[in-house]
């Protein structure tokens, strides 16, 4: 299990390495309610994954091999990141549908860079053969005690940015993100799951009972598409008994289009997936329930500016 | 002169309208100091702009036939939009420069809108007509002291955020939100003045010790294309001995270009206008001054979600 305490020397250990993203409440969207909301897309290479890659790389000694890790694109982006900044060698596998924005991201860090057909699971295994043969850490995208700790930092500093909400939605793709929050929180919010129909991997496994293969498509897939939930998440979502919700594509797009109007946020749809769950009315909050969105991805495509 | 009481009293009439900005402090961009900014490009409609609309139509009675501005886009778009939400009609005039993402956004709101050939000056003339046939309360694109009062608000703000600065860099194109910073700060940071060298009316005026016409184009001319310096804002420049340095459209665009890839904020080019005073070294900072950047306006042509 990931600890508070885990996760607060997670944060002063990234703390010099990570942007501490800014914060708002915003009226708007058609509700009649205010949100709150972190833009965390405004993080390093444009996601939260900054912070478990830091945290992973400074909680050990990093072989001379440097680092491996697999991804959908912002995972890889961020560890290429965070080996640049401490001066390792980063080696990145990202599966097709990353697509060139992603990609064209990932090779600015000046990491080496493999793209494998398929989808992430086939990259997260040339990411772990790589390991076997080199030596090299693996960073997992978010199965991993440092990976989610670090982006627990996430919600303790929203938390220390006075977040005032009786309830946190944020979107899911294998669980790091979430995992961190509920390691964080330990029940004293209520945390609301968001999952693309297309991707739901937590939401197959909480109806299972165990994790299970789930098939991953539509326009959040290179971020949220695992095919199956982490195991650490799986733990804390059945422990806490935490809401999951589901959404379409077509309201993910639509939450995408309301950022931009409202607040002129360009984000990526795993980025507005959360946001998309309160505006198409899947997570309905009770009268006076004090609501908060993660923004936790900014990576569109195609970039408007490449 | 416009006071810091009455900027007070206009951050207080229109604090129920508009947004409270997100600040934050960022390194990256290639400098070795940090960078305050204020994300002002996220208020109503995508710039400042609504600040000093709401203050004017909430500063004293508004005709039967409602409210005109001209407009480069942005503040037509804020005066439209304060129009609907506090009930008044409005009719707006933007030159054709203004640009289809920007003329699209004023017609969103549902104001009678009208595009004049020519540049700012001219859809100034017909607004002037309009008001004089019709009785229509005129709001001031830069300068009437509503106007800047309501502007100043950003600044109050940015102080009540904390804004850890010592030197405050502010884009002009009429001189309407340099004006209420200066009348705000009333000398207490030192404000730098920044303009494209190709739409430069405070520098010619300050230059030539009175407002002068000058020629604009280039790649901000539709939000800081004024063809005349407001009297308010030279005013304060002259008393105040404010810094004005110029930039290229090409640093413009280079600054654009590193709010989006450092950050993920899509701004249009007269929002990165600040900013690019610091990256091209038109601005260079003592070593240890503390700097701020005001990004003003995000509304970006072609609109990246039309």
């Amino acid at each position: 299990m990931v600890t508070r305490a885990e996760i607060a020397a997670a944060a002063e250990r990234i703390a010099p390495h990570v942007r501490r993203t800014p914060v708002l409440t915003a009226r708007g969207f058609g509700l009649d309610f205010p949100v709150a909301l972190k833009l965390e897309q405004m993080q390093h290479t444009g996601s939260f994954k900054a912070r478990g890659a830091f945290n992973t790389m400074l909680s050990g000694p990093v072989p001379a091999a440097g680092l491996v890790a697999a991804s959908g694109g912002n995972h890889g982006a961020a560890v290429a990141h965070a080996a640049r900044a401490l001066g390792h060698p980063a080696r990145i596998f990202v599966p097709e549908m990353a697509g060139p924005a992603k990609i064209a991201l990932i090779r600015e860090t000046g990491a080496e860079l493999t793209v494998v057909p398929g989808d992430y699971a086939n990259a997260l295994r040339m990411a772990q053969d790589h390991e076997a043969a080199t030596g090299a850490m693996q960073v997992h995208a978010y199965d991993a005690p440092a990976t989610v700790a670090g982006q627990g930092t996430c919600l303790a500093e929203w938390e220390d940015q006075g977040l005032d909400a009786d309830t946190v939605l944020i979107a899911v793709g294998g669980g790091g993100l979430i995992a961190g929050a509920m390691a964080w929180l330990q029940g004293a919010r209520r945390i609301v799951a968001v999952e693309p129909e297309t991707s739901c991997a937590l939401h197959a496994a909480l109806a299972a009972g165990q994790p299970v293969d789930v098939e991953v498509s539509g326009v959040a897939a290179n971020a949220l598409g695992a095919r199956r939930i982490g195991r650490i998440c799986l733990d804390l979502a059945q422990a806490q008994g935490i809401a999951a919700v589901l959404v379409t594509d077509a309201a993910i797009l639509a939450a995408q289009r309301a950022l931009w109007c409202e607040l002129r946020q360009l984000v990526e749809p795993a980025g507005a997936t959360a946001l998309a769950a309160l505006l198409s009315g899947a997570y309905r909050p009770e009268p006076g329930e004090r609501v908060a969105v993660l923004v936790c991805g900014g990576n569109p495509a195609p970039d408007p500016l490449p």
